[in-house]
């Protein structure tokens, strides 16, 4: 539509600002910027609608770098758009406590919707962001009303291209239609090790078709705006595929070493940086420069942006008066709280009640709990039958035309997608309106760490159901059963493990999880029954470490999580009749709840003067924090019925209390410190 | 070519000892091994070499079941075939201590060639070994001895294609042109779920063409002998591409269930098994029985295998006459130790040497000894210029018609598919003549924890160079800075994890990742500059962890691990100087190797009396193992310059010594037990 040289200062004052931002601080991506500027200009000042003075207004389109390292490109839109992203936060690029981090991160920086850079991610975010566009509008649009109907953008290079977790998303969107996703991939030839030729030649628009997605090329992407605008207006003419744009690009356009790696991942160097602002028109002795026409073009976007969030918040408002119940439960699920009362729902256990696995205990949660929690939006990674994931009315998330379920479906079929199931959810939880708990096998949450860890670190509320939690589940033998998988997210900042012993302490699981709005959860369960303990309540296990079975002048503590736990009550009967030893028993379902109870409660957990066992089927590294000796496993498991698998390893009555006598006889006549007995002084600072 | 009833006797043979053993052990999947058994009965006996009676052959052709949940198809053929796996190994399919697990172990089991179950993985796996046999055909094959040319096979299913994994490793063979491998597709639109339409509509042969593959398609893939046949000849034609062939099959031929998820992973109900039994012609009321036809019929394909074997043996005579140097070279490789030597090679340093980061001092060592290791084989996952991987004049491995590099080449580009590296690493370990070692950034190794994982249980030597190991990294911020990583590596059994303090350490970090012929290494390494320790050497380093600064009447032990070994002894020497306390530090690159050596020297190392204070810039948990109080990261780190990244978090001499401090004031006036002080008792037995 007619573009002018004022939209090429736009484009070349992008270029600049990622020039100098990245030169000063000596470090980061101008490549990426100043080749996607082009196409980033017209996605933003001809397509998108958002609204910089709120960047959270609901409908607004979305968009992803999930090539996060170029995240220059979305700081200078932003600054230019008018968000709060100063001057001076570019100047401060990938500085300390700065909000211009050397990855885009949510929730450092107001208009970044997901945290990028582990390439493949955002693409996969993208993806769960469209998916719960979808899902909000065929719950809340009316006949009247098209409430929600906003883009996902996203722009993606050819490292995201080369990603499994990326291939995984791009089939699902494709299998789901996605018609409200648009991605841009950045052809530029240029990985970190040079040419992309001498390791990736496929052909990747053939494979996004493979896919079913709607595929274009813009083949000038460094000048031709009027192409990529008539891109970008057809993909989002073709409502029922996804689709994505090739535009071909030069990285580190208008540099010396342009087209080449030497600009990937490097500043410039000051004479390349100087020529580079003499080419396109600015004064290459000055740094940070944006001509006010340029604020000026943007910011007459960003003013049409606030009026159609004015324009909707009207709609909104008559929405309100018309669908009252709908409008209270849209504004309430924006604000992270659950419905009031919906804990009630939870149930709860006499230790008379028969033994069952922890995840059927889970699937009867999510069966008495998801008509009160509207939002939340089951699933699994092709494991349905196995993760009990499924309520029993449950309709799938699936495009109305495969007659298979429709858009309001809360529940997800991910396939065996185990890696983009776990961005994808982050992408759901991250639009605003729903909760995402997505099944697999606990030792298949490994496959995807990379998505977990930006769970954590993005501080969304993302549930993984993860059964067949250790040994225990049997026949499977090693390659299915976890060993180090616990430690890891036990290892992870803000990741809470839930491993419940019984169906107390599955309810307090998922209230625990569903409550904690700026934190992911796993929660093991097992395949196998577990009984009722004796003691066990959804208050006590909700401190996440509790005194499950008491007794005075104890000889130890033996502590211990899930399946174990009912195996220690038995081992202390077992101690007390045969070697006449008195054990008392801690459930400890969530280390990270219990690291945040007083400490005098923890002491009264593992108390002073008597040692303590710890007994987890899985690896015992980090146990240490809380038990003198451990008992675990420091190998792999073995293949056969679970009973005999835990007979092998010594995980009975009889072998629990062998170690625990060995335990008190290595501490006998010591004076016994709690290992919890430390000033919590020795911590970084936050 | 012609085949009969007694073929089809034997592809039924294969279905009914899936059902029987599936059925005795009451566990396991019947399905795939019923659907594929025509398909697997041409490839094993029309198309590959081997000889049962000696699965180690190294030009045998290899074979990967990647869908390893139907392993009993593999224990059946390699029963059939004459493998060292008996009727009652089949009769104890899926119990303790069998050589039959539920999934297929190449340590437990002959004529298991990679350990497979985890979807993805075997796919990848066989890309490797197909790489592998390029590789060592162009470094060992000589005019008029074609001595490596054998093949790998691999069968696939729904699972493994929507892995993204196989996704990253197929488009790495499509871009390597790997003409000697063929893998079978068996598309029977079932996965657990149900039918595949609920979550995976792609067309997977498109896709395949798009990473540049030969496609093919036999449409009866429960009947068409001949067309599978066909098939796979064509496949072996085309030798400039690998080939996949989708076999259309019918998951649980023959059971009611047939072509439903219901057969997928439960046995046959007792009915429908002797319906099977009955409709193929076996008597419905016996198990495990083989027609002694079936038995002559594979006898006699075996016994051309060891025919094979034997001319190639003589070949291999003849070869090693005249190519000595050569036939040494590659009967020393199959043995798995290194060349005589060869560690004379590693550099050591001096305290005065300047400061290098353990990245540069890791390019180093491979510099050092690429010439004197011929078998290692370097690469990166696209971080080549940033992981040092690569030594100056190295030879990529790539297709050679590229004009970029050969199949003798030592240098693999992995493109950015961490975790296809990692499974393809596993495959080229697995293949028997090469060491991969392959780069990425530490944080970027959780992409491939499944690989690694089972690059530890099916004890392959592996290692990963995983640069970029903490927030030292600095710029690149929280999205890129490991805090979990070593944890979870340290906790998974049969991983060792270096992290070197320098020159020295780093060279012994090798000598250790190269000698252990049964367990993959995990190389953390920096970017920033460290300075070479005063005491240390590549022999105290090979204990795992050596006092590194001794110091009598000592009030407290400091130990620390990499980067933060130098700081800790900047602050022993603070500590000293402005508070009169004398702290010892202990330097402990690998745990694993630590807690190998015996009690009374881990005891001098972590003396009983004093308290320790273990200190790195990475999650504390574990650490409670060896120390009383535990610096360092609970949280996410931070994007800026390192060094003030380790000044914020206060991993500074000040700030280790305020916390030492601390440490000595809990403890004080207490008898301090070292916390390795105990007896190594309440372990699982192996
Ligand atoms: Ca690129
Ligand atoms: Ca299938």
């Amino acid at each position: 539509m007619g573009y002018t040289e004022l939209d090429q200062l736009a484009v070349n004052t992008i270029r600049v600002l990622a020039v100098d931002a990245t030169t000063k601080a000596n470090s980061g991506h101008p490549g990426a910027p100043m080749g996607l500027a082009p196409a980033a200009h017209v996605l933003f000042n001809k397509f998108m609608n958002f609204n910089p003075k709120n960047p959270k207004w609901l409908n607004r389109d979305r968009f992803v770098l999930s090539n996060g390292h170029g995240c220059m490109l979305q700081y200078a839109l932003l600054h230019l758009f008018g968000y709060a992203l100063s001057m001076d936060d570019l100047k401060s690029f990938r500085q300390i406590d700065s909000i211009t981090p050397g990855h885009p991160e949510s929730h450092d920086t107001p208009g970044i919707e997901v945290t990028t850079g582990p390439l493949g991610q955002g693409f996969s975010n993208a993806v769960g962001l469209a998916m719960a566009q979808a899902h909000t509008a065929a719950i809340f649009n009316k006949s009247g009303y098209d409430l929600i109907n906003n883009y996902t953008y996203c722009i993606f290079g050819d490292g995201c291209a080369m990603e499994g977790i990326a291939s995984e998303a791009a089939s699902t969107a494709g299998h789901l239609q996605l018609g409200n996703l648009i991605c841009i991939y950045d052809d530029n030839h240029i990985s970190i090790d040079g040419d992309t030729k001498i390791a990736f030649t496929e052909d990747v628009l053939k494979r996004f078709e493979a896919y079913g997605w709607h595929t274009l090329w813009v083949q000038d992407g460094d000048h031709d705006l009027q192409g990529i605008e008539e891109a970008i207006q057809k993909a989002k003419d073709i409502k029922d595929r996804p689709s994505v744009i090739k535009v071909t690009t030069t990285i580190g356009f208008g540099s010396k070493l342009q087209g080449t790696g030497g600009v990937h991942g490097n500043p410039l160097k000051t004479d390349d940086a100087q020529n580079v602002k003499k080419s396109f028109g600015f004064d290459p002795d000055k740094s940070f420069v944006v001509p006010q026409e340029v604020y000026d073009l943007y910011g007459k976007h960003s003013s049409e942006g606030a009026a159609k969030e004015a324009e909707w918040n009207a709609l909104l408002g008559k929405y309100a008066a018309e669908h009252k119940a709908e409008y209270d439960d849209l504004i309430r699920r924006q604000s992270g709280k659950l419905p009031e009362g919906w804990e009630k729902n939870l149930p709860t256990y006499k230790p008379t009640d028969p033994a069952v696995a922890s995840r059927k205990l889970s699937e009867a949660v999510l069966e008495k709990i998801h008509n009160a929690i509207p939002e939340l939006l089951s699933g699994s990674a092709d494991l349905t039958g196995s993760n009990n994931t499924r309520w029993k009315n449950a309709v799938d998330f699936q495009p109305p035309v495969l007659n298979i379920g429709d858009w309001s479906g809360r529940y997800i079929r991910y396939g065996v997608r185990e890696h983009a199931m776990g961005a994808i959810m982050n992408g759901l939880a991250a639009y605003g309106t729903v909760i995402p708990a997505g099944g697999t096998f606990l030792n298949f949450v490994s496959y995807a760490a990379g998505a977990v860890r930006l769970s954590a670190l993005s501080r969304v509320r993302v549930i993984h159901v993860a059964t067949h939690d250790s040994i225990g589940l049997g026949e499977d033998g090693p390659t299915h059963q976890p060993i180090e998988t616990l430690t890891h997210f036990r290892a992870l900042p803000n990741c809470m493990v839930w491993r419940p012993a019984d169906g107390n302490e599955t309810s307090a699981a998922y209230y625990s999880a569903l409550t904690a709005q700026h934190t992911p959860t796993i929660m093991a369960l097992t395949r196998q029954n577990l009984p009722h303990l004796q003691h066990s309540t959804v208050e006590d296990a909700l401190k996440g470490g509790y005194v499950a079975e008491e007794a005075k002048n104890a000889d130890i503590t033996i502590v211990s999580t899930g399946s174990e736990v009912g195996i220690c009550i038995e081992a202390a009967a077992y101690l007390k009749k045969n070697h006449n030893v008195t054990a008392r028993v801690v459930s400890m379902p969530c280390w990270e709840v219990f690291d945040a109870q007083p400490q005098n409660y923890r002491l009264q957990v593992f108390p002073d003067g008597i040692p303590c066992l710890s007994v987890e089927v899985l690896s015992p590294m980090g146990w240490e924090r809380y038990s003198h000796e451990q008992f675990g496993m420091n190998r792999f498991g073995a293949s056969g019925p679970y009973k005999e698998v835990y007979k092998k390893f010594g995980f009975t009555p009889e072998g629990i209390s062998e170690r625990a006598i060995t335990t008190i006889n290595i501490y006998k006549g010591e004076n016994v410190r709690s290992r919890v007995n430390h000033e919590p002084r020795a911590k970084p600072e936050n």
